[in-house]
């Protein structure tokens, strides 16, 4: 796939959707089309079409009960990618997470200059500016790796140790927005608001949250705490 | 426009082609469907998208000669785009350019360790990543706020100065990519390859450059001279 290409997979709603599931856990056709509001012709059409780009793979495995295989899809690229459109400037690039990568960078602009005498000194600096930006991607990719690393232990590690998917798909959502209404995790998850509720405060025993006004998000005072809980039983 | 909108923009060749000739320069309806290989009814109808879509702005003037008024196009947003795609990670994020900005930006993973005994602590090191990602976002924004204004100055001062819109539309593309191959810029510029040789040695009287094996990029080394001996000459 050239790269411009995910441009065109991300351009379509559904297909944003799908990709937003099948981050969280592994999915069967039927499993995700049951996620979608659109028919099910429609969503084989657009994981073909991620499947070609090469945005999908997909393997049949056996279900829990007797019948046919199920048809699985797992997402099959690790990119970040980044776009710049201006009046004055239009470029991307993709990233490629994963690998060994920097750990620190310093960015500094305040030694290049914001006015300028001559069109050499604009230059040199738009350069200065370039080299800044590639330090700034380098580590966009380093922080990006790593999350993608922990997010696949975390909900490894969620699923062994406590076994609810629809918990850990409150958790991954929360990992990755920040924080949800009510609302918006009963879209996701396809649940009654009362059932996102009573999943939420089941999550909540094991990473604490605040669920307050229809909002949730993780409770980072109290999860600090616990750490250093944790942290110290393990000096004793 | 919702943000992932863009996507669908970008999706489209034509349409990236079209968004890179007018960071350039303004263009008129007839000077942008010259630079692209559709027929003018395509460009017409992805002009029309873009506008719709709140990517571009349309205005009529003058052209040079007698006749009826010209369309001209101009890019409407700035912003730059950051997404994610992982089997475990998809997030999208667009950030306004332009505005007062940070200068400086430490980013630090080396204190997030890399191994976890427990799930609070992996999901105490997520959101610390998640943190440095932020602050990772806040200096691409504040660097391509400030090559965009740059580049916007760049390219008013080479018009006001040398006045040729073809060494500037080549020092725009190596600003921009670094390098290019004469016939990168020849298909770009719609020019015959000696035009360009032509078009690149008269802008290295002002900006050096070096032409070497078919590829043309900026002579970072003699460009550091020239302004090494600007400044001199200006502390006499």
């Amino acid at each position: 796939m050239t790269e411009p290409d995910i441009f065109y997979i991300l351009g379509n709603k559904v297909r944003r959707d799908l990709l937003s599931h099948l981050t969280c856990t592994e999915c069967y056709f039927s499993f995700l089309s049951s996620k979608v509001n659109v028919s099910s012709t429609a969503v084989a059409k657009h994981l073909k079409i991620m499947e070609r780009e090469g945005i999908l793979k997909s393997y049949e495995r056996e279900g829990p009960f007797i019948g046919p295989a199920r048809k699985y899809y797992d997402i099959a690229i690790s990119r970040t990618y980044v776009t710049t459109v201006t009046p004055n400037l239009f470029w991307y690039r993709g990233l490629d997470l994963g690998g060994s990568l920097i750990e620190k960078a310093e960015i500094d602009l305040s030694r290049i200059p914001l006015e300028h005498e001559t069109l050499i000194s604009m230059v040199a600096s738009f350069l200065e500016l370039t080299g800044e930006l590639e330090k700034i991607l380098q580590a966009l990719q380093a922080v990006e790796s790593r999350r993608d690393r922990l997010m696949k232990e975390i909900k490894e590690r969620y699923l062994e140790e406590i076994g609810d998917m629809t918990q850990m798909a409150i958790l991954h959502y929360l990992l990755l927005n920040g924080e949800a209404t009510i609302e918006d995790l009963s879209d996701r998850l396809n649940l009654k608001e009362r059932e996102v509720i009573v999943k939420a405060q089941e999550l909540d025993k094991f990473i604490p949250l605040r669920i307050k006004d229809g909002i949730v998000k993780i409770d980072e005072e109290k999860l600090k705490q616990k750490l250093g809980g944790v942290e110290d039983a393990g000096e004793d």
